[in-house]
């Protein structure tokens, strides 16, 4: 697990004073480019060799302006060529968001996916989380 | 089903020169309006009365700059308080992107979910499907 | 003058009840499409030919969420390489926004500006206005 | 001047592989939080007593991905009721974006401009530059 802070700008905020939903994606986002680095260390997208697949979001509990937000990021399984993210949003010490998202290890020149290489596969390892449940309740 | 056209903007488009996938969520999000009039008919903030509970996205296929998204939105579900919307994103013939959005009928003031109302019931099933299966594949 | 009509979303309306701020930028881009397409008809990134200068943005009155947004864009300037695009946004009768955004016509293999075609320079020609003045007020 | 950085996400570039330049007024304004701040310590939507009447940005160089941005953030003007915000982003050693912001000092209930306290005026002018040219040549 890895944590990043977000400060929520003034335009997160939508019209009933919470963060708004579409706003949680970019931030899981922007945390990830930790994991990210691990596939492309210098994030050169001339090299890009990473597709997101699927992503899933549950709004528990709102968030608001004023607090910084704590992006708590695991890896939840990992494939032959694929790989889960698991991510939770806390705020004021409650967990408010929770996610995942599927990314796959693509070769753009062949247009396939392509297995995670050794290294990559160990270093993701030691972000892994035997079970979700055990860290979001 | 009712559908709602998209113009891909400069700025959606990402470093892989596909529409960046943080975006599918807003344009779902705006394609919802219509549903959100069935509860609120002038869209009015200080009545609003629908809390977004999850949602996901499967990232089918590429989506570009250069044609216009028709997003197709249809309900999947309906329970006593919450509703299911099931949207699909379709690019040159093709589908790109599919997702499910999870909305609870919402006393703000009571802070508690309520029963969605007879009337709106019946509008909402208008928009039903019976399988999801059918429209997606 | 050419019109684009946008359906602001729920996320655009910031805590004040209000379309932020940061939205407006956004919106004009998606307006300037048309522009775009007299440089590049396919909107084909690999043979984009135009940088963003800089832009200008007066915030005249309020947009809420309830109500179609009228963008109207005028060329206001036209230079040997560059071009000023005058755009205002509408909503209820009201200009709510207006703002101005600096083009270059740039070759990206020889890394500097370039004179704007002929044929180019007609077509914006017949969006230009004599005074912004008369338009916004 | 104080300073915030910030890491660029994923989204943030476009098509061309650079940051785009719609998201530079949100990232000025995420590192505004600090002035907000001085109006509003609590960051308190409801007592909010400030509105933004203008932006303008010169984008002077290309931004990318692979590197934390630093955004600078002086006070360029005070006048009676507003003030004006003039902020650089950098990366990798050079200014890539500035500039200003006017915000106004308002009073919601009474629907006016209201004299900006002189607690506020003086720690604003802590922030206050004699001329932005020192800065950005």
């Amino acid at each position: 697990m890895y944590t990043y802070f977000i400060s929520p700008k003034f335009g997160d905020i939508d019209g009933l004073g919470h963060v708004n939903n579409t706003v949680i994606p970019s931030w899981f986002e922007q945390a990830r480019n930790y994991l990210y680095k691990l596939f492309n260390p210098e994030l050169d997208l001339k090299t890009w060799n990473l597709i997101l697949a699927r992503f899933e979001v549950d709004f528990v509990s709102q968030m608001y302006y004023s607090k910084d937000v704590e992006i708590r990021t695991f890896v939840s399984k990992i494939g032959r060529s694929s790989f889960e993210v698991y991510q939770e949003a806390w705020q004021s010490g409650h967990i408010c968001a929770k996610g995942k998202t599927v990314l796959v290890h693509f070769d753009f020149i062949q247009q396939k996916s392509a297995a995670i290489p050794e290294d990559i596969r160990e270093k993701l390892s030691e972000h892994l989380i035997a079970a979700i449940d055990a860290t979001a309740n």
